[in-house]
Formats: structure tokens, sequence, C-alpha cells
């Protein structure tokens, strides 16, 4: 894979001190050498590809100017970090990248010095690397602290928290925004306009202090004139400079935007600001995809392409078989928008993440992307719900964990009539623990007025959508997992499923084994190995773990001694403690044994490989199954 | 009561229908009436009372130009809202206000057509306004919508979130900022210093627009410069107006500030800015207590200022006994953080509610108000952590949904060595549903990596927040509730705890009684009155939801077969889930019964009432042993 006719900077390159040591002028060789590095290993290794090209530059250039590890870099989202591993001591590895035992898919202080801070939920890095600053600061120690941040990513509250907080406390942060005009689809909302609209501000300036010149040049100003226009300067710098833009007017200091392509203007302006006093933000002009056409002319395909023809630029995509739940839902809420005219569909950044890109095509109207916000997702659907309108909200479920409180205070207590879809649902492989959409049914479960279901396969997929926009339905949540179902035909009609109702699948009399969700589907073939065996396993799909099915679960309780539940989330407060919660206060005493994602933080891998690391795989169930008959 | 030679104006509105019927010299009367009104009612009932005479004219004004309620009212928090409730037909009901089955603490929908939108946590009304502003657009109604946000909320992250996507949809939504310069405390960051310095606008618009003048008038501009100045004013204009603030630079029109108890200029602007179309924003000056100059020079201590002498201004405090935890916890922090230098403390906004104002006074570098920003203030704490400092974060349990992804994201998953401390953890009374602290256990539950604990009575927070402290411990949480404990000597030794152990309190042989927290020491007395009745209690302290005291939990299971478990907490998916996992995990069968918050949200009322209804008083929890006994 290595071609050292390419790489012969980069191959000497094992710590960025080694980066140090080299001449400014050979700084554009490292540049192409370690995106030649990047398309080549990813081309083979599938991973976050248009943002990783974008940032080549300004990796170069930070570790150049910085004194890392001990000065500290805090990327907000791991997709621009590349580089960054690739420079850091982890480039003979970069091909484990996102695989189980290989490096991580996102910055982490436990597998490197150089990862100040984790990086995968975005809008972080600001108030992160605000507390590592004043850490440092309080502790009179000399580090600088770099917070790297997407203009995708300042959509998000936090990173407007963090901005807000910058400027009120003692620290020297450097803030360089890397505006791309576009985090994983298009950038939304005000903000994204302000970025655009400051890119003026240079031009402005220059006229601005042209006049003041002229003014003085030409004599016309006396000792008092000159004094009241340096009040009036004094006052226009802080407009300008204090409310001109958002940043100056939260009081830190602004800078730019210049091109973030060109290394050693990125050198230059990073050793200018490098060691001022006080909070600063450099902001910056980098090209998704940059230097790799295809995916810089369309870098939401290329923001995790799969593996392609690194010469061609072909994707390598395997098609055909059943579709992704994604497509499902996405297929299915623009055939029931069709049919009810009050559904309007509200995602935060993902529309293509969760297909709902397919409604906004036909239905651009009532499609709603809110940028990287899902607080004000769900906030805004319940708003959306309460003014008569049916809302399908769809959030990656770790990030739905930003919209808690929305999903509680907005929307819950006032039983809004509105669907909550949690896309990316339990163990999502690769993308790792920050990804895992592991804790939304414990911490969904307490909330009251809320519906909470998960669909057996894409059909079941589409009859809860359908239930859920019909009239009065409060709160219905339905999550699904990342991936490919279960079924080639899957459109099936659309009918209502009466909620809180499970169904039993298969009849038994030893063991019942309750399931929620598809890992149900993927079970299938335990309850047949287990007969093999000579135990008879009740296969139960609960479908809904709020409100519960309680007849069934007295049926389950007068029958069995034996249960075994299995879901495709934490054990810890989830599906099976429901089940355990519903026998105990009903005087049931069966033996009871939850399997799902144990009490920790689940690392990266493909999802087989992680099922059975938490023993939710076949074999591991069947094992179960069998060692609880006895 | 009623002192109806002040009131005549007043008891004549039933509704705002009759409001609208006087003309707008009469404003200023009712205004002054209203303003009594609410003092006479708070002296004898207590509930927020600085607010609510800060917006006494913005009320009057609103419902005097919108026709209520088919133009929706979005308040922001319900502080503001006391004014709103009373010309709402909720007058004469008005003394039933915080009281069980009587006027709800915040708008509520389900009360009143008024009330457009729940409102009690801050910083949601941007967001919600939208929501119901596009859905009435989108369904062609033409009814408007407002938003009344304090400047203190406008520091939330969603509150930006919303203000990000008012531009992009489109809507009438009206937002007016009402700024007091003051949240519950004062209000901190850029964006409080940009309100204030947004006031000198007006001035330099003055300058600005005479120098332009002086130019033209002189003739000093050919034509080719007066194209030019065009231009430059055209770039200043567009600096200005849609940069120069941030709300311009959002794209939302904005006006003001204007003086906020001038109900008639108030008045005009509302019905200039009324029919407008697209988002804009007014931004109205207001004085937290106007009108009542006790509130008025102290607004922090009188914003829930309990009963008091309306003539005099005296405040009617009832001192002596045990102190509140909230003090508990303030002095130990600043014992603990004189010990170890590492030691900050984080609020979002709550110095003295959650009395971190005892450090700030005498540690003022070591001290963060945050502003209401929770997201923030857990991911900065988490950056203090990393950076070497030991964080002290303080958040009311229900707030605290606004920073799960922080705790999980920033915090667990790195380990990070800080300290959560939730007050308000539990039922806690008046405040009603959007503020109990139900929901904590449950949601803490899952989450990797975590500390879990709560202490039995004020000696045990002490050494709970000790042991925290103590090196490598983690991501710990310590959850206490509202009010006084029992201890009137609470200053022990400062002890570490082992982690992950409970206590047996009382030994007993027919039911384990198992409880978490400050509860456990209420029902103390429930141990005797059933040995009264016969029936032998064993009391356990469980002290640490996680990790779960596993020995003595064996203990229990092998010892007994009947089981009650009581939190201050929501029963599913909570601590008693916890214990009933664990039994099932185990094998042990025993009967439980679990006693908590039920799964509903429970309605506002004294804490002993609310005990009560919850079944969770000292009647009920008996009632329950002797049940199981049997």
């Amino acid at each position: 894979m290595a071609k050292d006719n390419k790489t012969t900077l980069l191959n000497n390159i094992n710590t960025p001190a080694d980066l140090r040591k080299l001449s400014i002028e050979q700084l554009p060789q490292v540049c192409r050498e370690l995106r030649d590095f990047i398309i080549e290993s990813l081309s083979q290794n599938p991973g976050h590809f248009a943002s990783s090209l974008g940032t080549v530059e300004l990796v170069v250039a930070l570790h150049y100017v910085f004194e890392t590890p001990d000065d500290k870099l805090v990327w907000d989202v791991g997709h621009q970090a590349y580089a960054h591993k690739i420079l850091t001591g982890r480039r003979d590895r970069f091909h484990t990248n996102r695989k189980l035992g290989g490096i991580k898919p996102f910055p982490s202080p436990e597998e490197s010095e150089y990862d100040a801070f984790v990086a995968g939920h975005a809008s972080n890095s600001i108030s992160a690397a605000l507390g590592l600053s004043v850490a440092a600061t309080m502790q009179n120690r000399g580090e600088r602290v770099v917070a790297i941040i997407g203009d995708g990513a300042m959509s998000g509250g936090l990173a407007f928290e963090g901005l807000n907080n910058v400027s009120s406390m003692p620290n020297n942060l450097l803030i360089i925004l890397n505006d791309n005009n576009m985090s994983i689809d298009k950038s939304v909302g005000g903000m994204s306009q302000l970025l655009i609209s400051m890119h003026s501000s240079k031009l402005y300036n220059k006229i601005r202090y042209a006049i003041a010149r002229g003014l003085t040049n030409i004599g016309l100003l006396n000792r008092e004139r000159a004094k009241s226009l340096t009040r009036f300067n004094n006052g226009l710098k802080a407009m300008l400079f204090r409310q001109n833009n958002i940043f100056e007017g939260m009081c830190t200091r602004y800078f730019g935007p210049i091109d973030g392509h060109d290394v050693r203007e990125l050198v230059r302006m990073l050793r200018l600001v490098k060691d001022m006093q006080g909070p600063k933000m450099l902001h910056i002009h980098t090209v998704k995809g940059k230097g790799y056409k295809p995916a810089e002319q369309n870098a939401t395909v290329w923001h995790q392409p799969g593996i392609f023809d690194a010469e061609t630029g072909e994707r390598i995509v395997s098609n055909g078989g059943s579709p992704r739940f994604q497509d499902v839902f996405g297929e299915t809420l623009l055939e029931l928008a069709r049919k009810n005219e009050k559904i309007v569909g509200i995602t935060p950044a993902m529309p293509s993440g969760c297909s709902m890109n397919i409604l906004g095509r036909e239905m651009p109207k009532r499609f709603f992307d809110v940028g990287i916000a899902e607080g004000h997702a769900v906030t805004f659907s319940a708003g959306l719900a309460q003014g008569g309108a049916m809302p399908f909200c769809n959030i990656y479920s770790s990030f739905m964990q930003r919209g808690y409180d929305n999903l509680i205070h907005d929307a819950a207590l006032q039983r809004a009539n509105m669907v909550l879809c949690l896309d990316r649902a339990g163990i999502v492989g690769e993308d790792g623990p920050t990804h895992h959409g592991a804790f939304d049914i414990a911490y969904l479960r307490p909330i009251p007025n809320l519906t909470i279901a998960s669909p057996y396969d894409e059909c079941e997929l589409r009859r809860l959508m359908y239930t859920a926009q019909l009239p009065d339905k409060g709160t219905f949540v339905i999550r699904y997992p990342r991936g490919k179902g279960s079924l080639v035909d899957w459109r099936c009609p659309l009918e209502e499923i009466k909620v809180g109702t499970g169904r039993c699948l298969t009849e038994g009399n030893d063991v019942a084994l309750l399931t929620l969700g598809p890992i149900g589907k993927l079970l299938e073939p335990v309850v047949k190995e287990a007969a093999d065996k000579g135990v008879s396993v009740a296969h139960y799909d609960l479908r809904f773990v709020k409100p519960l099915d309680e007849e069934m679960l007295h049926t389950i309780g007068r029958k069995f001694k034996k249960i075994v539940t299995v879901e495709d989330g934490a054990v810890s407060g989830g599906a099976g403690s429901a089940v355990t919660e519903f026998m105990a206060a009903h005087g049931y005493t069966p033996t009871i044994r939850c399997i799902g994602i144990p009490d920790n933080f689940v690392e990266h891998g493909t999802p087989e490989q992680l099922y059975k690391i938490c023993n939710m795989d076949k074999e591991a169930v069947l094992g179960t199954i069998l060692q609880i008959k006895e």
C-alpha cells in the first residue's frame, strides 16, 4: 500500500516533533503526501473521507506551530482529525482505523496523549477547551489550548453556550472556525448566513480605514474633531469589533477569514495569534473533500463513501437484498405525508443520514432541516404539534441524548401529538462508543405519557409509523437500528397496531424468549436450534416497551418459570428491566436473564463482532437459554 | 383581601376582551391595580415575586394589542406570567396559585386556552413559538405568535438554536426580549455584555449619520465619491443591521430597546410590529421587582421571597432547626475547597439557589456561574477535570435533563474526575411537574463508569462530598432534595465512605425495607410502628444506586422473602428497579414492592401532600409493609 516515492517526508514523521524539524517550504509536500495517504488508505478501509481531506493543511500547520502534546488540540467531531491521527504516531496503525481493536474512529485521550478530549458529538469543543484552558491558567501552566470547530457544529446550542462563556473568564483559548459551509449535509440557519456575510468584512474594513485616513490627510479635522473621531472610531470599533460579528460581540477577538488550504498562510496566522492573551477566533475557509475531485463535487455522498477505487473515484457499493431501515422510514414517511397533509418532517442535519431527504425532495415546504440542534428539533416539533401539525422528528438515538429535557418538558408533559423516530438505535458498529444508541430505552422508560415501540422488521416499522400518526396518539417514539432490515418485500399495507400489544411468534413450553425490535428477527433461528437440543422456547415480540402488553406478560408470568429477554440496548434499566419490574410487581417469581448492552461503553467494530462481545449473538443467547433451562 | 377602591378597573376584567374595551389612557391604572393585586396576593401566598412585577405593563400591553387567545403568547419560564394569569380568567382563583389543586405555578395549556405552551425550563419559548407560528402559516391560519423571553434565558443554547432557525423558515414570529440583566441571579457571559453594549447603538447611529451628513453638506463629495459612500452606507448597514447585533445577524428584524414600564409606548410599538411580515424582535427594558422598593433593591432575594408584610416589606422567615441541604452543600464545598486547592465550583445561574455563592464570596476565582447553560456547565466541568482541576458542578435535578448527553459523552466516557451535585432531586413541592427531580436515578443508572449516591442526612452529604473529591473517583453524582434536612448538628468530621457500600440501620426478620437518600430518614418511625404491629422490619440505607452494594444485597436476598424499596424518584427504572434486577440476576425470588414517584407527571402542592399522593408517606409505606408481610 505504501508508495514510498510519494511519502518520503511523511514516512519520517513519527511524531509532530519530526514535523517541526522541517522547513516551512517543505510543508506543502507534507500536505500532498498526507492527502495521498488518506485517499489511498480510505479507499480500502472506509471512513470519514471528505472532512478528513478538508483539514490536511490545518492539521499540519497546527502541529507545526504548536507544541503538541503539551499544547492541547480539541477537535469538534472526529471527522476532521484523521490527518491529526496520522501525524501523531498512528500512521502505521491507520489501516486498523474503525476496526475492532484498532484505531478509534474519533479522538480519544485513552488512545493518545495528543487527543486532548473526546470528540464524537458535535459542538462540544469550545466548552471542553475552555475548561482545559481555565484549568491550565489556574494552575499556572503555560500550555495553549485550541478548539477546532466546523461551521456546521456552530448551530448547536452547546457551541453558543461555550462561546458565551469564553469572554467571562480568564483564558487564552484559540478557537478555529473551520468554515466549509457544509456539515454532513448543507448547513442551515441564520448562523450560516452570518458566516457567509462576514466574508465581506475585509472589504468594508478597507473602505472604512481609507475614509478615516482621507479625513485626516486633507487637514479637515482640528484637534477637537480629531478627538471626536477617536471617540467615533472607538465607537465604531466597539460596534464592529464587539458587535459587528457574533464572535467579537462575545468579546472574542476575531481574525480572518483566510484560506485554509494555504499551509504557509495558516502557519503565519497561527504564529501571529498563538501567544496573544485572551480568547480569540481564527476563521478559515476550507473545502470538504479538497484535493479529490469526486469528493469536492459531492461532499455529502463522500462524507462516508465506503470503499472506492482511488484512481477512478468509483464507489464500490454492494446493492440488492433488503433495504436499510432508514430508507423504509423515508419512503413510508413520504407515503404517509401524501395521505395526511398535517405531516411534516424535522431532522437535525441528517436529511440523507435518516433518508428524510425523500420527503424533502417531493415536499420541500413540509420538510425542516434545523441544523445540528437536537434540542430545538424536539421543542420545535412539539410547537408544531401544539399548532395542529403532525411532526415526524428523526434523530439518531445517541444524539437524542441532547434533546432529553425537550422531550420530557415540551412534548410528553403536554402529550404533544408527535412522532419521534430514533434511527441508529442500539449497536451501530464502527462509529464506536460515542455513537451507539445504547441508552434510549432506559432513559425514555421513566417519562410519563410516552409510547415507546420498536419494530420487529420493516413492515412493522411501517405499521408503527402509520399508527403513530393517527389522531391523539400523544408522543410516540419508534426506535430502529442502523443498516439493513430483513425483508426484500417490505411494502406491506399500512395498518394500525394496537398500542401496547406484543405478540407471540412461536409457542413453546420451557423457556419464554422475549425480544424487542429487529434483534428478535435476528434471533429467530435460536428457537429452532433450542428445539434441536430439546428445549421448547416460546418467542414473544414485545413490540412496545411502554405501555407494556400486560395481558401478554400475565400469560407469560403464569406459564413460565424461566424467562430470557433480549434487547439491542443497555440492559440496565432497559426493556428486560421493565419485564422484571412487572413480574416482581405482580408476584410472579420466574428466573429471569436479561441480555442487552452491558454496563460499559462498547468499543467500535462490526455489529456482528460487537453483538458477540455483548453476548447478544445467536450462540450466546442459545447458551443462555440452555443454561437457564437447567 | 380585595381592596375594591383600588381595583375598580381590574375587578371588571374577566377576560382580555374586557381589557380591550378600555381606553389606552386607562391602562396605567390597570397596571397599578394589577401590581397592587400581585403584591397583596403574594405577601400572603408565596410565589415568584420580582419577575411578576417586572412584566405587568408588558402583559397588559400584549393582551390589549393582540387578539388572545387566538393569538398565542408563549412565555419563557413562568415567573413572568402571573399578571397574564390574573388577566385571563384566573383572578378569583389566584389565591390558590401553587397550592394543591389550585392554579398551576407556570403556564399550562391544560389549565387555560390563553396558555399557548408549557413554560418551566428556561429558553424553550423561541423554538416552541416558531413551531406554533410555522404550523399556523402552513395551515393558513392568521393567528399571531409572540415569544416572551428574558435576557437570562438567552444564554441557554436552546434559545440560540431557536433563533438560528427563525430566519430560515416562513413565519411571522414576534420575539420580545425582556431585558432586566438579571435572571434568577445576575446574568453572565458575552450575551449579557452584548445586550448592555447594544444600548449605546442609538448614540452611535446619531454620530454616524451626523458625519455622513456633514460630508455631503460641505460639498466634499463628487458623484463618484457619493456612490462609494452609498456603497459604504450599504456596507455599513449590512454590518450594523445584519451583523451589528446578533439578532439582525440572524436575519431577524430588531426594534428597541424601549422602556418596558411605559405601557402606552409598549402598546404603540406592539401595534407597529404586530402585523409585520417575517420574524422580528422587540427589545424592552424592565426592572425586576418594579414598583415595590425592597424587591427593586434586591431582586435575587425577592425572586421567591416567601410570605411578607406588604406594607413594610418585612419578610417573614421561619428560622432555626436544621439547615437546608443546599446550605450544607455550600458550607461543605467551601470547607473542602480550603483544603483541596484543585476544587472549583460551577453553577448554571443558581449560585444562591444551590448556595454555591458561599464559595463564590470567599474564592471568586474558583467559582464559575456560567449562566443558564446546563449542557455547557457539564462539558466545561469535564474540561476542567481533564485539565487537572476538581470541579463540583451543581445543577437542579430536573434541569440536569439538559446536560444529559454532556454527562455521558464528555464526562463518563472519559471517566472525568468530577462531582455532579443534583440539588432539588425528587419531589420539590409547589413548583410542580416541570421542576420535580423525578427522573435522575432512572436516566443516570444506565450510564457506564458513573457513581451515583444519595445521602441519608446532612452528615452523609458531607462525607459523600469528601469522598467524591478524593483522587481518581471518576464521575461522581450526589443527589439530594430541596429543603431542610434532619440534623441540627451537621458539622460532622469529613470521612471517606467506601464507594458502593450501603448500611443496615436496623436489624429485623420479616421484611427488608431498602431506602435511598433522605426519604429513609423520614421513614425511620415506620420501623418502630411496624414492630408495634408485630412486623419485624430490617431497614437498609442503599446509599449508592451505582455501584450497588452487592454484598449487602446478597445478604438481603438470602435472608428475606419480602422486600420493600422506597426512593424519592421515578419508580420506573429507579433504585428499586436496580434492586429487582439484581435479585432476578442472582436467582433470588423475593416478593418486591417498589415505592417511588409513579408513572405520571406529579402536580404541585406541598411536599407532604405530594408524598401522600405518591404513597411515599409514612402511613402508606407502613401499609405496604403490613400488606406484603401477609
